[in-house]
């Protein structure tokens, strides 16, 4: 029912359970691309286990810290995009987000993470938002460096993928930066 | 962040607890008024027991058994209307609402049960919405009979109100009646 | 070991899981009558169901909000009847019963609702009993009819039966027509 | 509603929430008598104490661990028995009791404790009931003495009562000693 | 990380979850032993059932009740003691204990007691540690026995060992007998 | 009861609740230094506090999720030092640290550190161990600079504390970087 609308084309929704058909398909369809970075796509076996995932989330939203939108594009499910977790005594959060193979390229990435720090910097009134991404990960990197974030480190040996670890660089925002960026 | 648009000055929004400080001065603000029918108003005696009201809705959305929504006139928050639960089994639900006084007479709690409605059998696919109001309660009971339920009994002394007991009058409308009724 | 006799022949019992074995035996005998007005029949598949059944019953009873008795007659298991739940705020309660097919037509149901309704309303000192049939089940409907209940109306398709709806009938009792019944 | 008969005057009925008031009296009414040998009737200042008491026993009910019992005599609480626990694994159960000042000598702590060693070994098929009483408690002693109990030991220093520590005696009896008992 | 040590040999350490190979294997190794006096050998089927066990300890521990060490002899997992529970308010704990096979006839077992009973009465400041043991079970009764325990009774049939009840026998060490065993 | 020796004078043992007066005393104590870089200090008003937060400890413990240790130095409690929590997932963890102000200098806290971090990576086999703090924080800085810790970043606005943010700088070690350091 509520909706956060980016452009004519893409609008973000809270996932809720009767999203879990399309969700677990946006998944699969994009298995061999996902895994590469997101070791739970192998975890996601049957629609079950998406049911698990949306409901988790439910829990999250209900506990105050935080949500998982889905971005929708044209009326179908893009990507998932979320919070991990809010830290309010610190005023602070952090951000994932991935996209099924079929919506890369389309700038939806983008445009969803700004609608999100906007919303956790100015509605939320939180002073800062963190994005980690593993080095190599190219693409996900390139979000927070389009969107003026600073490189504040790399967390070395930070993820056990599969069969080896993978160093994580962080980004973070501030809010000051924030208004900043958008104001030029 | 995310809304559902009513029209160009309403809107309806999920709670949450940055509502808290709104919801509790739009209670006070309306006491008198809606002490007569809502006797949960006498026991909202602080922001905390707003706060605790909002906890327990994000916790009924998180069991996936409807949620509770504010009603936004022109940016203010003028009233609430949600889902009492969601019997999934028997595909019904009930509503209930209220208004504070300064938002009665503008259209507003017909055009949000309705959003409402529509929400409930289009898109969670359920078959009956029932509302319970008082028999004395006239102008709770003018919204479903606007919106073309069918009255299907009373209930005798249904609610203890503070000091006497009052029966309730039962509307319900139906999957196809709503149909009808749209393309009427 | 605590029991209430309502006559030589026949007495009630609270569940407890040393009635599962006879509980889910007279489940399972009478399944191709009960089926048709209780859904829960065809999810009763071992005596684990009945089991979980008893437990239920007995964490509803411990968080005070009513029980289910077993009905044994001349020291078998007759039938089952209890309290949905009890709305302490408005003194209000609703029962439920059936009885395997052995047991029909000598009189047990009516005298054990009509202990069921005295026991509310003179023990508990609720001020309503409500009694919700479906339209076409008659069996049922004849107990609050014989024991003065009141029709009050006709909720339309309140419950999803196997592959259709049924409308139920709902019946309701005040503890003010209860003193008069009596007294006649 | 449910009860078990002992003798015309007597019975036995679970507590439930609307026994807290008449315990609560009966409790404060025998206070100085009591206390000399139950430490928690210290602890029991208002109704609200008695509450949770019989909050805690109805739990105990609902985790199928036994029960606790008020013993009515001539329409008056006059007394509490039940279970500490029930280990189903060893076929074993315990038992407490106390009365209030007014119904000592009476026998009816002796035919309640009858009945709670009848259902123990005949209904819940239990092997071994247990008694446990401070050494210089001598009405206490008197029951399982009177019932046929064994004396099996003496356990020192078992319980700190206020300011010193007191010997507990063991009592117990077997289901093949209350068989023989009976046919005598 | 944290040990006592008993001698240059023995040493105590509370059990986590990186003993449960070790421990399961222990338990199998002398399964035939110990099955004679632990019926719950024959329910650790597998190192998930001991990684149970070890979770169900750390609980125990982490609600102040005692807790469960193993007996490291050598470097190796040689057998396991630890407290049934402790009742605080009665200043009183009880103590249960086995070894594997490899590792009886070294005296570990009556150092370990000594020093579990040594912390339960110095450290906790307990004043009461009690052990029960079979009848029949000689090796088990010869701890208490050797330590100065007394022995206070005979509870009949406590206890259902796969097909017959087995009778225990009850010590209880005071925390003024400890001092003068010592002082000898 | 189990502690472990880190030299002569000094040895770590997990928090229990019999610690509780003594770590109140010592946050007590040295409030004033402390609460410069410690939020919480300004938390613990009273022995109350302390108990919840050695209890909660507790419960981490029991969640194998990492625990607290108290470093003792010549049988006082000295300063705490315990993990954050376990990754085990990605093998990885952090640990937090502080010392009363009469035991600062003795070098107890990098000996503890240096304890932890073995235990860590030679005993949990886990792969890297972080420590943060406040970039000024120079004290704490020192300690993993001392152990070979590589900076690995400065996330900006880390922390609200009192009235200002706080940046916190990021030391990680890995277990290749500890033997190497040991071998040295």
């Amino acid at each position: 029912m509520f909706t956060h609308m980016i452009n004519e084309k893409t609008k973000l929704k809270m996932l809720d359970l009767r999203d879990s058909e399309q969700l677990f398909g946006l998944t699969i369809g994009s298995k061999e691309t996902l895994r590469e970075w997101l070791q739970f796509i192998d975890y996601t076996k049957s629609v079950v286990d998406t049911q698990s995932f949306i409901q988790s989330t439910m829990k999250q939203f209900s506990e105050n810290n935080g949500f998982q939108a889905g971005i929708w594009y044209e009326g179908n499910l893009a990507g998932v995009i979320g919070f991990h977790k809010i830290d309010w005594n610190n005023k602070s959060t952090s951000i994932g987000y991935w996209l099924g193979n079929d919506y890369v390229g389309l700038g939806l990435m983008t445009a969803s993470v700004k609608a999100f720090v906007d919303y956790a910097l100015k509605e939320l009134m939180l002073n800062r938002v963190e994005i980690r991404a593993a080095v190599e990960n190219k693409k996900s990197r390139a979000i927070p460096e389009r969107l003026g974030f600073t490189e504040e480190g790399c967390v070395r040996q930070a993820e056990w993928l599969y069969d080896h670890f993978v160093d994580h660089v962080v980004y973070g925002i501030l809010s000051g930066d924030w208004d900043e960026n958008m104001s030029n």
